[in-house]
């Protein structure tokens, strides 16, 4: 599997080809890869990667490797929700083939699956059909990722105004998904239908994924972009150089309370305050009914080095006190509309989310992106 | 002189002394020195340093000198107007001792005064009288500042709730000014007086005065200080966590217009949403009443590697569009107070702040803080 190297941009665009399981974990975890469907389409490869490594004998081999697999893949980004999603979607599907998810296999628990003992071996799968049973799934998991992201770029195109200026927040593109990516997909698709363009990318602090990675990736595609630092926003919405703010999204509440990369709130005010409609661009599995608002959505600190030593410099006092919270929360009625592969939802979003979710549930799903 | 060395904070406190013209023209220059009311004294002590010096005969060689002395010192930061409203007072002082003043010398000009030929050598003071005029002169502009910035935090201190939380952008303190600075007065002031409050830095890109230069003054003197990302502030607002936001100014309008540091409107805005005052503290010499509003203000533009080179490390693509503007314009019907060292002023701020101008005009002022 050939990755860029999202360590070393924007200065070094390096592929790194990774051969073995031990080398999928370390590129996820120290961010090689990251934004959630990345991740967890790495991580479906990083299993069937270390079953090829093992190369059990038999079916019931096969289910013990992804005992010891699936555990320590999940263990290296572990709030990452995609992740272990993907995985476990991966060892399901190789239950699945091998006929024993029916039995008693658990999925994600710390035990895993015990094949049952069977005297028929003649019912027993080839280790070889399951494998390749690892790599479809993991394939599956990168096509639908690529495929959500095509329908969330078309339906959002239509917030890009042509001739207009975009306003967008971390990196919620390419670079974080299998695709095209979220709010990102949106002007790729508008640039697709011709439509003419400029966009503000948020340096986003402290990790800056906007100037880094945003700014990379459309410069990359000859869209015309410019860095700004994220408390200059303000000041090019009062000139009127903003006509609309799209961000993506790490989850969204019941309600339509939108969780995402810290700013995205205060970004949300100021569009509110000068009249700019503010939109939401992610997959339906970013929608998260099980919370009836925002408020329940917990808000992670961070390491507080990424603030005072930001980029092999240290820019704060020794022990000084450090605010980092990952992500911040904007209530829905500061949110113009959400963008999903389903359609577009605008308030009253209860309904509107009850509705397309209800349409997506039939289908396998995939989780949002997480930076 | 002595300085401390604003390049090397927040992690190493060191002092540089400064002997001469071209030394101090070097700190000026390298930012060791910065914010406009200190580079003002910095720069008219360097003046006296530079005719110390030169160490002219005459009466004639002491103005001679500042023929040369000024228009360099000036040039070091052109756009710092305090820096040249400074060293051509001390030039006014010296040509008034010289009884040159009145004779046509032109202050600021390229060309500057020459003496007219006096055959009554007698009427002529001794240079070291020139140059203790000199030495004067600095010196009063120094006290003056300290002095306007303790009357500053006197009447800033009242918008320090006991036991609350006060949120400030990039430096507007010690560092800044010959005295206290201007809004940190405010805290300086209102801990003399036994409050107990909290403190949120925003770092302030692209240059991090707020994390460099803030946190290390207020934790310097015990201030409960926690610095954050300009763009966390307002989950800090909806958190209830901001009771008040205390900024410093670069110039203010007639109309009560505040230009300050990138990131102040947007924080004046964020304020407005969520009820929280917003209070500018300024020397009435930051008031321009010749401009009717802030409009007129032009904003200077600045080195783009201030962005994308800004903590050691390149952090954008190559030749990515950047906009990085020094300083935003925040309307007055955002600002709940105006805070001077000749009182407070409250909108409608067209008739206050003319008021307190002409209470000012009569004395010698000083011009406020730029970044």
């Amino acid at each position: 599997m050939r990755l860029i190297d999202q360590t070393l941009l924007p200065t070094e665009l390096r592929y790194v080809d990774v051969c073995s399981f031990d080398d999928m974990c370390e590129a996820i975890a120290m961010l090689r890869v990251r934004g959630a469907p990345a991740i967890g389409v790495a991580g479906a490869l990083g299993i069937y990667l270390g079953l090829v490594e093992r190369a059990p004998g038999s079916a019931a081999g096969v289910l013990e490797a992804l005992d010891e697999l699936c555990p320590r893949m999940i263990a290296v980004r572990p709030t990452a929700v995609n992740l272990s999603w993907a995985v476990n979607r991966v060892r399901r599907a190789v239950e699945r083939a091998a006929g024993a998810a029916g039995a008693g296999g658990a999925v994600g628990g710390a035990g895993g699956a015990k094949p049952p003992e069977t005297p028929e071996q003649s019912e027993q799968p080839k280790p070889r059909e399951l494998l390749e049973a690892a790599l479809r799934e993991a394939m599956a998991i990168a096509e639908e990722d690529a495929a959500a992201c095509r329908r969330i770029g078309e339906y959002g195109a239509q917030f890009v105004p042509d001739g207009g200026r975009v306003l967008t927040h971390c990196n919620a593109g390419a670079l974080a998904t299998a695709g095209w990516g979220t709010a990102l997909a949106a002007l790729y698709v508008a640039q697709e239908q011709g439509k003419r363009f400029r966009v503000w990318a948020d340096e986003t602090r402290p990790l800056l994924q906007g100037s880094r990675l945003t700014a990379f990736e459309l410069a990359e595609v000859g869209i015309d972009v410019t860095v700004i630092c994220d408390n200059m926003a303000a000041s090019l919405m009062r000139a009127g150089q903003v006509d609309v703010v799209i961000v993506g999204a790490d989850r969204i509440a019941a309600n339509g309370d939108v969780c995402n990369k810290i700013g995205t709130y205060g970004l949300a005010c100021l569009a509110k305050m000068h009249g700019i409609p503010f939109i939401a661009a992610c997959p339906t599995s970013t929608l998260d009914l099980s919370l009836a608002t925002g408020d329940e959505i917990p808000i992670e600190q961070r390491d507080p080095r990424e603030v005072t030593h930001g980029f092999g410099r240290q820019t704060a006092p020794d022990g000084v006190g450090v605010y980092n919270p990952a992500f911040d929360v904007t209530p829905s009625e500061l949110v113009t509309a959400i963008v999903t592969e389903r359609g577009v939802v605008r308030a009253p979003y209860g309904p509107g989310l009850a509705r397309i979710m209800d349409a997506a549930r039939a289908r396998v799903g995939f989780v949002g992106n997480s930076n």
